[in-house]
C-alpha cells in the first residue's frame, strides 16, 4: 500500500481502541474516531477506511455484547467486513493531575479534591483508591480518554482523573502515579476488520509489530442453532474436533428472529501444521448440514502467544 | 409449607421479576423487594426468604450477564444457593396516563407531551412511539415501574409512562394503549432460587400454575475450562451427548483467576424416560476427568414447552 493505511476505531481520541489502534498500525496510519461500534463497521463496509479496531473481549468483563451484535449481521448490512486480526492490549490505570506550571513542586495525592473517570474503572482500581483517595468526590464521565481532558482544562485546584498514560499524553496532563489498577493483567482483546471487496487490504494482516506468531491461526465462525433441534449444538461442535481443530472460545447472541434460538460464535485454533485451507473448508461443508446460516467470519494470525 | 413462602425478588416493586414473583408463587406469597442482584443471591444464602426469582435471559437482549456473575459465586459467597425452576414472562408494554377524576373523557395520545420509561424500552416499542407520539420529549428512568410511579404523582398534565399493566395496577394509572411493544414474543426467563440447606423448600418446586412438565428436566452445570488445554472444551460438551443429554444452552464469563480462562455455563436437558438421577452422576464424574470446578447449579422442570 503507497498510502498510509486508513483506520477506523471506537472513539474519542485517546481511548483504549485509539492505543489499540496506533499499536497495530502506527503513528502514520490515518486515524478516524466513530462515536459508536456500528459506525466503525460502516466505515468499513462503506470503504471509507482500510481496517478499523474494535474492542471484542476483555479479561475481567467478558464479551463485548455491541461488537458480536455487528458481526452477527442481522440485517445484512456489513456483508463484506470480514476479521482479519486481533490485538491484546494491557489495560492500565494512572492517576492524573493537571500541569502546574506555577509551582515547581509536584502536586500531592492529599491536594486531590475530586476524580473523574469511567464507572467501570472504579472497581478497576478499588484497592488504591481505598487506601490512597478514601471519601474524594467522584464523577463518573463516559470515558476515561473525557476525564482527562475535564482536568486538562478545569482550573480548579484538586481535580485528577484516572486514565491510561496514552490519554495523559493526549490531553497534556501529568501522570502522578502509573499502574493503580487492582489486576495488573487486565487485558482487552481488540479484532482489526477489513473490507473483503477492498483491493487495499488484501495482502494478510501482519500489525505494526513485524511479528509472525507460530502458533497457527485463529477463525471465527457464526451459525445458528434451534433450541428444537436436539443434539444439534454438540454435533456441531464435534465437528471441529473431528477436524483437529481446537475451540477456543463459545459466544451465544440471541437470533432475534424467534425466541430461544440462538446464535453461536465459535472460534477455533489450529497448530501450524494443521494450517490448511482445505481443512477449514471441509469443516465448513459439514458443519452446513447440521447448523442453519454458517458464515466464516474472518482467519488471522494467533496474537496471544507471541512474547511481548 | 404451612406459612406462605417467603420470596425475594429483584425490585422495585411492580418489576417484571415483582410480576414474575406473583405469577410463579400467587398472591398469597411474602414478597420481599431487592435493590441489587447480589441482595436477592444474600437473601438466599442467608435464609431471608425461601425462594428467590431473578432475571436469566431475555430472548432478544440475551443473557444477563450480573445473574450469570453470582451463580459463578468465585468468592464462595452462596454456598447453598441452587436454581430449582424457571418462569417465562412475555414482556408487554402499555403506554400509561394519569388517572384523570375531573373529566369524563379519557386522555387522548395527542396530548402527551412528556414520556418516561427505561431507556431500554424506548428501542423495544420504536415503531408504535414513530408512527404515534413523534417527538414526543423523553425521559429516561431507573425501571418501568418508576416510570408509572412518576406519572402517578405528577400533577403537571401531559405525561405519560411506557410500563407493564402490572405496573399500572400497582401505582394506580390508566393503561391507555396496551401491547405497544415491536416483538409479541418478547420473553424473559427467570430463575427461581433456593437454599439447599432449607427445610422449607425440600419439596420440588412445580409453580403457582400447577402444571406438571411432561417435557423432562433441564440441569444448570457449571465448569472452566483453560484457554491452553487443546480439546478440552470438545471433549466436555461431548460427554453430555454421550449421557443422552441435549444442550440447550450455553454462556461463558471470564474466571478472573488469570486472562482467557474461561467460566461455562451448560444447560442440559433429557426427555423424561431418561430423566434419572443415575446418569446426572455418571455425566458429572466423567465431566470431572475433563474441566476444572465442576458443579451442579441445579435441575428443576422444563417450564418452555407448557401452554400457557
Amino acid at each position: 500500500m503507497e498510502e498510509p493505511p486508513r483506520i477506523a476505531f471506537l472513539g474519542p481520541t485517546a481511548s483504549f481502541s485509539h492505543q489499540a489502534a496506533i499499536e497495530s498500525f502506527g503513528t502514520s496510519a490515518k486515524l478516524l474516531p466513530c462515536v459508536s461500534f456500528a459506525d466503525v463497521f460502516a466505515a468499513v463496509q462503506q470503504e471509507n477506511v482500510d481496517y478499523a479496531v474494535i474492542p471484542f473481549e476483555n479479561s475481567t468483563n467478558g464479551s463485548v455484547v455491541q461488537t458480536l451484535d455487528l458481526l452477527a449481521d442481522r440485517d445484512h448490512l456489513y456483508k463484506d467486513t470480514r476479521v482479519c486480526g486481533e490485538y491484546y492490549l494491557t489495560v492500565h490505570h494512572c492517576l492524573l493531575v493537571r500541569k502546574d506550571t506555577s509551582s515547581p513542586e509536584r502536586p500531592s495525592r492529599k491536594s486531590i479534591t475530586k476524580l473523574y473517570t469511567h464507572p467501570q474503572v472504579w472497581g478497576q482500581c478499588e484497592l488504591f483508591l481505598s487506601e490512597n483517595l478514601k471519601g474524594v468526590e467522584r464523577q463518573d464521565v463516559s470515558s476515561t480518554s473525557k476525564a482527562a481532558e475535564i482536568i486538562s482544562t478545569e482550573t480548579t485546584e484538586g481535580s485528577a482523573a484516572i486514565a491510561s498514560r496514552f490519554a495523559a499524553e493526549h490531553h497534556g496532563v501529568d501522570v502522578l502515579e502509573a499502574d493503580i489498577e487492582d489486576k495488573l493483567d487486565n487485558t482487552t482483546r481488540f479484532l482489526i476488520l477489513r473490507n473483503v471487496q477492498s483491493g487495499r487490504t488484501s495482502q494478510p494482516f501482519v500489525g505494526n509489530s513485524g511479528a509472525i506468531s507460530t502458533t497457527g491461526n485463529k477463525t471465527l465462525i457464526l451459525f445458528m442453532v434451534n433450541h428444537d433441534s436436539p443434539g444439534a449444538l454438540a454435533d456441531a461442535l464435534l465437528v471441529f474436533k473431528t477436524h483437529g481443530m481446537n475451540l477456543t472460545s463459545i459466544n451465544t447472541r440471541p437470533s432475534r428472529k424467534r425466541p430461544w434460538h440462538y446464535i453461536f460464535f465459535v472460534e477455533c485454533g489450529c497448530t501450524p501444521a494443521a494450517d490448511d485451507r482445505q481443512v477449514m473448508e471441509g469443516l465448513l461443508g459439514r458443519l452446513r448440514e447440521i447448523v442453519e446460516d454458517c458464515r466464516e467470519l474472518g482467519t488471522w494470525k494467533d496474537q496471544l502467544h507471541i512474547p511481548s
